[in-house]
């Protein structure tokens, strides 16, 4: 008997049915929106991430030399697969460029509650725009896409910060700051004792009470108090970007879901400017469920032309997380139309009738073992079969077959030329 | 600027939208047929693949050692994978297991047309039946996916064939035959010289006038044939079972695509029973499109219980060339129901009528830009929409927006109350 590896998981049919569910809706809210599916790579060359990615991520890659003697990488993240996708093909893409998809990325890191080593994302991104409304796009979509898994605004909120704000208070300070790792400071700040927080902004540049100024400044209610501070353009046209986008996203019908929050710094160095991320408001899941933002560099750093970009990613087991904790997850359970029951020399019939049915478009199953009436129909009821057709040799003699329902357990004849006949889903109802 | 790995594809909108109609066609025929969809992990222990399989598939393996000292390997096909999972719960399973799921698979190997090194397939099996009724479900189910596809019996043939009778024809000769050699044989006898052929048969065991008459009898017409050469059981039964499965899939409807073909012999080792390839009718696609057949020993292999099992698995590298060949392609462009075009201050007005519309499930776009009137018209038929509906400042004014069909050109105004209104689909036609 073989193991699976540790942080890969097996996903059995009924487990299945529900993340498909809930991967089918939120890919159904982008595609409404108006993002194409896309498909990509599962490996890419491995200096695709260590050319320009954080540190973080180049300690967990599943990178190796193939056959060929290529150093390649099992893809942690899709963003470096899309810049380049996007560079590869600027000028004969219609702008904005609006791309989504749903699929696996490996890092090798702890396995932990809602943290595997394979791991799930739906990624939704826009390229092209520079926009306000681009950003509130993401966040529209992304709103939407939890409401439609049945969430509500009691269920979640968005803590939405931006990249550039951050920078340029940390460059109003009058101290040489790296502010890279001063704003990987502030994006652990919420897992971390205040001290260990400020010893590290004091490691990125801040003297200690600048650390403190600092903090304040993040914890304010009025984006004006930081414009007020900075006295710099930088600044002011930050806070009037982030607040274009909460406007835009009033006009889009969420910023109800949003808060201005500004220790939300997001890990990846490559954000530009808004940045947000998707709480569980009951705090009973208390990591991050996902995040997104702008990173208007990107595509210029992979060799492109500079184009400004926003996107979003909801991670699978996260939203999971959360889907359960609100009681929405979809039920995990096989669900069947019919069970076409053959006893006897009847599989000429019973096939011909399971047929129609599937014509029609339903899920129908009939016998492919064999068996007896009773282990038939033990099969139907373990498949959540609603109803099932019987077809008999006596039935038969008489042009008929018997329909059972098997929510009542009620069951009557139907004549076998009506079956399904005219109808596009015979139940029981229709002969009782 | 980065290259993508060679014999790795990055799928863009347009051929993206192509494909995942034909993955939807081939899954949802399979969903009718109550097959339940799972989910599989990436990589494996490389053990599961070196312990039993040909050296064929290890010689091509993409593996490697993780970062915790592991052998792990890129699944290079589902079979292995399924079987492990099959074991892990097979006390819990109900009887028939019947599974679906489309993922990319990844083999080092060389690259070519309809051939890649990651490629995609979608896995149908069934666990736990010896009957000739389930190896005939997946006939019908692979007939119907194709014909589901638009392709026609004109288009396609799937070739039958059986294992176990190439090995009982085998064993009834007066020689020491390597089964799985002569098997392998068989499997190249289309691609190869007939001198080479018998050649291979010889290394395995067969005196060259055996191989003569091996090779006569794989032809023949008539499968009495074979059963009065041999004069064994296991000859007499294997055709027998052939027989059966051919009577299962007449009454299943599907017995007009199978032609016998005894050469037909698959190249993995684990096939026990029926085997199948289908082929391209005209034989411009002049490779097999995908096979399947039966596999009863793999589960007991893998520490399982005795589990006959019976598969196919539809590549849609070789699909998409057999469609193609057809003329069911489908059409490579992006559909759109809407586009919501604002010019002036009208984007409060213009999201919520973009919303309206995306509830009632439409595709609907809307300017995420700032672009002007014309830039949003070439953009709204760039992304071929059936309607744009203009928000303008004056025909807010009035209370009214225009509607333009895109096919005709035509447009009129209708009351913003009625739009969308208590209608499902608002067109030019409703206010014409």
């Amino acid at each position: 008997m073989y193991d699976r590896l540790k942080g890969f998981r097996d996903f059995y049919p009924d487990e299945m049915t529900a993340r498909r569910e809930v991967i089918d809706t939120v890919e159904g809210t982008a595609a409404r929106y108006g993002f194409r599916e896309i498909g990509t790579p599962t490996l890419e060359a491995t200096e695709l991430y260590t050319d320009k990615s954080g540190d973080e991520i180049v300690d967990q890659l599943y990178n190796f030399t193939d056959k060929g003697g290529r150093d390649v990488t099992l893809t942690p993240e899709l963003t470096p697969t899309v810049a380049r996708m996007v560079v590869a093909k600027q000028q004969a893409l219609a702008k904005p460029i609006k791309w989504y998809s749903t699929r696996p990325f490996w890092r090798y890191e702890q396995v932990q509650q809602g943290r595997f080593r394979e791991f799930y994302q739906t990624n939704v991104d826009i390229f092209g725009s520079s926009e306000p409304t681009a950003d509130a796009e993401i966040l529209a979509f992304a709103a939407d896409a939890l409401t439609d898994l049945g969430l509500t605004g009691e269920d979640f909120e968005f803590r939405v910060s931006h990249r550039d704000l951050l920078g340029g208070l940390l460059n109003a300070f009058d101290a040489e700051v790296d502010t890279e790792s001063a704003i990987r400071a502030v994006d652990k700040s919420e897992k971390i004792e205040t001290d260990e927080y400020y010893d590290l902004l004091h490691d990125a540049g801040l003297r200690y009470d600048q650390a403190e100024t600092f903090d304040d400044l993040l914890g304010t209610d009025d984006l004006a108090d930081l414009v007020e501070f900075a006295e710099t353009d930088r600044v002011a046209d930050a806070v009037a970007n982030l607040e274009a986008v909460l406007d835009a996203a009033d006009d889009f019908g969420v910023r109800e879901f949003c808060d201005v929050s500004l220790e939300t710094a997001r890990g990846l160095d490559y954000y530009t400017g808004v940045v947000f991320e998707c709480f569980d408001s009951t705090g009973e899941v208390s990591r991050s469920v996902f995040g997104g933002g702008r990173y208007d560099d990107l595509i210029e750093s992979f060799g492109g032309q500079p184009t400004p970009a926003v996107g979003v990613a909801p991670g699978h087991a996260t939203l999971q997380l959360l889907c359960e904790r609100a009681g929405v997850w979809p039920e995990e359970a096989p669900s069947t139309d019919y069970y076409v029951l053959s006893v006897g020399d009847t599989r000429a019939v019973a096939s011909e009738v399971a047929r129609q049915l599937r014509n029609r478009g339903h899920v129908v199953e009939s016998d492919v073992s064999d068996r007896s009436f009773g282990a038939q129909m033990n099969y139907a009821d373990s498949i959540n079969a609603e109803t099932v057709v019987i077809v008999g040799e006596r039935d038969l003699e008489n042009g008929e077959v018997t329909v059972k329902d098997m929510q009542t357990g009620d069951q009557t004849t139907a004549p076998i030329d009506d079956f399904p006949g005219d109808l596009e889903r015979p139940t029981y109802e229709d002969w009782e």
